[in-house]
């Protein structure tokens, strides 16, 4: 027995295969998932390991370490996150999702910061050696939404897109602060004296976070359009590319200390149209299909190694500080909301109602973002109670909001996301407007939003599809893909229908009719040769023939290598049976 | 810049960047590869970078770590080979094929070992410190044809299935010899004394090794199958259980010292059927995509790092040695394969032409499991000089062999695999006459490979398939399925061909028309006002219409983040459509 040499990747394995069998346990059972969010399951499950580990063992179990969750498990999240974004609602909202995310984070960080201290100054707590800046730093890493908590319970409560779009995007885009600020505060820490220069640094650091991050995306986004115009004799690698490509932009924010979540964000949005153009219609369903597998796994695993880092020593239980902790976070995070949304409303005919700001407030789950960056403080004598703290929260919030907030979705009757997805003929009618107050804003000089849009789509239209796409003879409307695929998607019912609707086309019928499934050659001795010979089953077997074999039927080559088997010369068969079948009819 | 803290994935994910990148570029010059196999090229390009790194750093560029290379590289391209294995050639050949690769590699090993030995003993090569069991463990891991290498030249030769599948099918199942003779021979170089017993033992550890390794593969091979029945609510992660469950065979197999390779090739071969019955198609399309592209990434991979490792001091240029060794690998080879066919094929109808018997002797070609395996030796003072015989071989049979190979197939008229996959009937005739066959070979009492196969198909059809398959009312044959597939394609090119062939249902018609694409809203204003509202386009809108839209058509759902917009109730959206088109006619 040979553990050591595969160690490493076999015990990644073990926990992956874990985490997914957890998620199948989950769904075995249909009721648990409707009233128990699965990352309470999955956090749950992750005590009960923990617990294992830790009674076996008699020694804590392994936190999550944070370099392991920063660098390969959040990224599959963010991707999967940023590829899927509904963009329209994001791009209408974008100055809201900027005011929570900036204003908003700012606001909590100082607001939970101060309070602390001043809890702090009580003596009965015995918390005086706690100082302002500790405070502030440990503010800034509560007071962040988290993308993954957020995603995995909005997911289940099913409320309006915008409510949706605006607590989701805020705990996207709340990153390049975050970071500034931990960072700021970090540093901050552990020098000796602060000047005013510094902290003006520090402002100017949020505008060079966030945008060098968009930038950076952008670029690696671009990139990878271009790179999948080469690929068409190579479809196999095609995939590859989305993935590579947007895991560079990540690494690469991360290395120059930009947000990398925001880089990986721009660089999903930015490539997808372009490279969803270029690639073939299974490349594309691979890429989708494998960003969801991932990003449900990683999910998974982050919520699992929380349940897991829980347990253990690594905890200081003053609980004055903890419960304040948890009420500062509640308390200054519905202020806040309150607040910005008067300002909000103000500007906007689109108001958002009192019961969507109370789920706004209600939604600010925290997880595993300050579960890692409070692993990632330098070691001070107090480190433990803010362990302790941000564990606290992190439960109170995906545990008791978590399971409540689907209850009081339902009780204050918030607007829900609307069953249908809108037909073709709205889409046509949305564009439509959109291209009528494009037009209003340009003769009325007021430069908004639309005019912003059509100007991007112009540019992208004349010089970046041009560059990007791989043929460019005529752009396809979203809406003209959109017929395509329901095309493609009816002929395919179409075919399951024919199958379906005419009797003697079933495959069991195929099956006795032609000897042809193996496994009924036991049971043939039963069978009695009048039945196979019966003149009505010959007719329905020249009927079949008549109306299917129009020519020697090929099916793929055999093994190849590289490529999966392919589709050639389609047109000229499909009319042929085309002609075929309607001569028939 | 904070490159320490993202320096592992960065590289890995350049090194793979690089790979991709250089498999596109031969692919844009389309004579490249006609010419050159691919494998060549990547070496090439290895070379390059390996003589970069080592005049920029001036010292050797490093070489490849023997643990990645089995325990990440390797895997894919054996799942892939596995999966994709045409079994019944695989089958219909074993016998050969295990003669090939147990005792042909045994007789290889010996008659490398022996004849080096010799060599040795001349005294003007100065290699008189190098013993017999020295010699010996070299020829136990340069005897050893690589799967790798043979699949990336045999690939694109495409010589008649049954020589491609003895080539292929000994270099993956000679893993199991290889493993015992190396392990054997390395231990006994470190053994004092040599019983007779440990020989004895060595002899017994063929039959552990390769039957555990199918052991453990069957083993999770069905326990993946029997995991798949589950996924039915949760379908994104469908894909992983693959992956995980053959990666693990591969690992806990290594684990035990066991062949690997023939752990994850039981694993694929074992699970297939039942995996892809219970699985979505969707699913189906994402496992097969992702394994041609993993095993094409790890191949690009390994020949590039190869042809990096080669650069550098490793290197003991021994001439005579080097040189015998290439000539004894050749001569060995040729003699094998002349003595074991001519007991094949007294034994066998259909035998192995000498032009075939040619192609098998020149396609034993050596790659990245040699070149790991020297590099695992224990150090002693001529593990150089076996490292440079090694990489001689290798880019010897690569180069020389693999270039050469494709002009000698044409030269001596080599029976080409068939253009054309058999068609349905011959499908069906098959099938009959293994049947026949089966039956034939019950009454007259000979228990023949046919005899064999319909006993496992129905120990197969009674419990495996009830145990394994999520829905057993009715086993699907394998020509129901490609029916079944058949018409699905056939749907969808009668839905392009329906676009296609009908001037106005052409896209840029829909575009004009519906004014649906935002980019020519550009180009409204020069349009002719008469030219929309023309009577014939008005009636070939009417046409459109009254052909398409028989209901409100629905687009997928908003984003989810645990599925993909799935087709919900098609069948009666399928049937209107069906009606209303017929009705049209």
């Amino acid at each position: 027995l040979d553990y050591q040499h595969v160690q490493v990747p076999f015990e990644i394995t073990l926990w992956i295969m874990l985490a997914s069998l957890a998620k199948i346990g989950f769904h075995l059972y249909n009721k648990l998932p409707s009233v128990v969010p699965e990352s309470c399951l999955l956090i749950f499950v992750g005590l009960i390991m923990g617990g294992i580990i830790y009674g076996l063992n008699d020694r804590s179990p392994p936190v999550m370490d944070s370099d392991i969750f920063f660098l390969y498990l959040l990224p599959p999240i963010v991707l999967d996150a940023g590829y899927f974004m509904p963009s329209r609602p994001f791009f209408e909202n974008i100055g809201t999702i900027l005011l929570y995310a900036v204003v908003g984070t700012i606001w909590n960080v100082f607001g939970i910061g101060f309070s602390l201290y001043g809890i702090c100054q009580v003596k009965a707590f015995r918390l005086q050696d706690v100082s302002l800046l500790h405070n502030l730093l440990f503010g800034s890493l509560i007071a962040a939404v988290d993308p993954v908590a957020v995603l995995a319970v909005f997911e289940e409560i099913h409320v309006n897109e915008k409510l949706h779009i605006l607590v989701f995007g805020e705990s996207l885009l709340n990153d390049a602060v975050t970071v500034v600020l931990y960072k700021l505060f970090r540093s901050f820490c552990e020098m000796p004296t602060i000047k005013s220069v510094d902290v003006f640094a520090g402002v100017g650091k949020f505008f060079v976070v966030g945008l060098g991050g968009v930038l950076v995306g952008l670029s690696f986004g671009f990139t990878a359009a271009f790179t999948t115009r080469f690929t068409k004799d190579i479809r196999v690698i095609e995939p590859l590319f989305v993935f590579l490509y947007s895991y560079l932009s990540y690494l690469t924010a991360e290395m120059f200390h930009l947000s990398g979540i925001v880089a990986i964000i721009s660089c999903a949005m930015g490539m997808k149209r372009y490279v969803e153009a270029n690639i073939s219609l299974k490349s594309h369903t691979t890429v989708k299909y494998f960003m969801k597998m991932w990003s449900s796994v990683s999910d998974t695993l982050i919520f699992i190694f929380l349940g897991v880092s829980t347990i253990g020593e690594n905890h200081e239980w003053n609980w004055p500080y903890i419960c304040f902790t948890v009420i500062f976070c509640l308390i200054w995070r519905a202020l806040g909301v309150l607040v910005l949304t008067f300002f909000v409303n103000r500007f906007h005919v689109n108001t958002i109602t009192s019961k969507d700001q109370f789920i706004i407030a209600y939604g600010g789950l925290r997880g595993a973002i300050c579960f890692s960056l409070v692993f990632l403080l330098p070691d001070f004598h107090r480190k433990k109670l803010f362990i302790a703290a941000t564990t606290v929260v992190i439960l109170f919030t995906v545990f008791i909001q978590g399971m409540t907030i689907r209850p009081l979705v339902d009780l204050l009757a918030v607007k829900r996301k609307r069953e249908s997805a809108p037909t073709v003929g709205e889409q046509i009618h949305i564009r439509f407007l959109d291209h009528l107050l494009a037009g209003i804003e340009d003769i009325s000089g007021h430069w908004g939003q639309y005019y912003w849009k059509d100007k991007l789509e112009y540019f992208n239209s004349k010089y970046l599809q041009k560059i990007l796409l791989r043929e460019y003879d005529q752009p396809k409307s979203s809406i003209v893909l959109l017929y395509e695929k329901l095309e493609r998607k009816h002929a395919i019912e179409l075919a399951q229908a024919g199958q379906l609707g005419h009797g003697p086309a079933h495959p069991s019928f195929l099956c006795s009719a032609f000897l042809c499934s193996s496994s009924d050659r036991t049971v043939r001795a039963d069978q009695k040769s009048e039945d196979a010979l019966n003149p009505d089953v010959l007719d329905n077997m020249q009927e079949i023939l008549a109306r299917n074999l129009y020519r020697i039927r090929r099916t793929g080559p055999a093994y190849n290598r590289h490529t999966l088997p392919g589709d050639s010369e389609p047109t000229e068969q499909a009319k042929e049976i085309l002609i075929l079948r309607h001569t028939n009819l």
